[in-house]
């Protein structure tokens, strides 16, 4: 069997109506990756571990200029002067797990601020609503309103343009999947990862670097639920539509809202749901 | 509209077929909820803030439990010796949204290894291989061999005695679930929760507080796929079979091996797929 990037082979039990059967199945991969920066003014630069986070390989340069974009870290491609993994040096399993991104001199990073946002403010806690006001503060792009407008047809061929694209589902049958489209609705890029949160990371992170920023007239979709974190990112890109074949969580749906999004859960068939901002949707 | 705990209501667009039709649906709750500890000797008390998780509200007792013991942080309920939302002094929307957890003067806590545990080890590096070393060093409870036996009537049985008691689900469409079996395969404690971490971890408190633990003669079933993080967790409890809707990871496969545990994906009508640990599936 040819394996693409992100797949491994193993023989699996399969049980169908009582028969058994050994086979090789295709699983999608999980590695941990280390996201490491490297910033500060010349003679001084610090490096510094940022997070770990269970990725599928192949995709690690956009992936983690995605993740530097949503955490507001960046704010352009260009902030970012290098991308290279550094994991040889400490074993060879470690080499494609380690990546060390290089901050231009004048990008800014405050840890501090990083390991609390966007959950909690001193004005009001902990709670949804303080994870909404916050996204605010950091938040450059803020969707036209009424703009772009999509129409059924449009919207109910998201799924099915995806479909020919998601190479590792084809062949695990598990994996996320996060895809873009323009504002006539054609699919610009999709993205696959075991966790949905990097899939989404990763389309951000590719358009960041190859497509057109920020996603002002652009749409999402993403295969599974909707949560907060996925509406967030969604949002810090300028994302104007976010839909999903699940459903969206409460604040989701707040936090699009709030954003003047529109969002779309239980996209499937012929049939989906409005959450907010129909004005987008042409009926 | 009655409305259960961790949910609420919402006036939705649906399309369907081209019409349209608005009505309230039922959404679930996802509110943050940020987990303190008091712990030390008396008279030297410190409090310190653990983590930040956006959950669905309702079982918030059993959720810290459960994610306090698949941290590595307890290791059996007694260590706990109160839990209290504190949220109210800081200001009303977060009442319920911050929770203090207070441990016995004897439980140590090592803040500086809870940063970057599981995932790295100094021998290897950040690797998947390094990830289930380091959960070897912590997990205290392994399944014995070949126990107990499940036969195939008794795991296809798992998803239909759940459908019965997701609550959350049956009313919103999309949460995830997580639920415990006995060795004769009936259903024992069933959670719900918009991130599936968290149900994991509730369940496992559920269990901890007022089941049998640990788990060595239990299996568990999730809805959605099984990364490495959920069968960590199971792992942690001692639960030797654990089952899902979906496809499993590399890494997870790889975790539930190592740990001797049986492994079962795709479980959906009169099939399954078993990974790994086949001697616990009578055939």
């Amino acid at each position: 069997m040819q394996l693409a990037t992100g797949i491994k082979s193993k023989i699996v039990l399969h049980i169908r109506n009582g028969n058994q059967e050994k086979k090789a199945d295709a699983i999608a991969c999980e590695e941990p990756l280390e996201i490491k920066l490297a910033f500060g003014p010349a003679g001084q630069r610090e490096h510094r571990s940022l997070a770990i986070t269970m990725r599928t390989p192949g995709q690690d340069e956009v992936l983690a200029l995605g993740f530097l974009f949503t955490e507001g870290i960046i704010g352009r491609a260009t902030e970012v002067t290098g991308i290279r993994h550094v994991g040889q040096a400490l074993s060879p399993e470690s080499a494609e797990n380690i990546l060390l991104v290089e901050l231009s001199p004048d990008t800014p990073v405050d840890f501090e601020q990083l390991n609390r946002h966007f959950y909690t403010s001193s004005s009001c806690g902990v709670c949804g609503k303080a994870s909404i006001e916050m996204l605010r503060t950091v938040n450059l792009y803020y969707p036209q309103q009424g703009f772009p407008v999509f129409s059924l047809s449009q919207i109910l061929s998201f799924q099915q343009q995806m479909s020919g694209k998601q190479n590792l589902f084809d062949q695990t049958g598990g994996i996320h999947a996060a895809a873009s489209f323009d504002e006539n609705g054609k699919l610009l890029f999709l993205q696959e990862d075991v966790g949905r949160h990097n899939a989404m990371d990763k389309l951000i992170g590719q358009t960041l670097r190859f497509g057109q920023f920020p996603m002002r007239n652009q749409a999402i979709m993403v295969s599974g639920r909707l949560s907060f974190e996925l509406v967030q990112k969604a949002a810090m890109a300028g994302v104007p539509l976010l839909a999903a074949v699940g459903a969206p969580s409460s604040l989701a749906v707040e936090l699009a809202e709030s954003h003047g999004m529109t969002l779309i859960g239980f996209l499937r068939g012929k049939r989906f749901n409005v959450y907010c901002g129909q004005e987008r949707v042409k009926l």
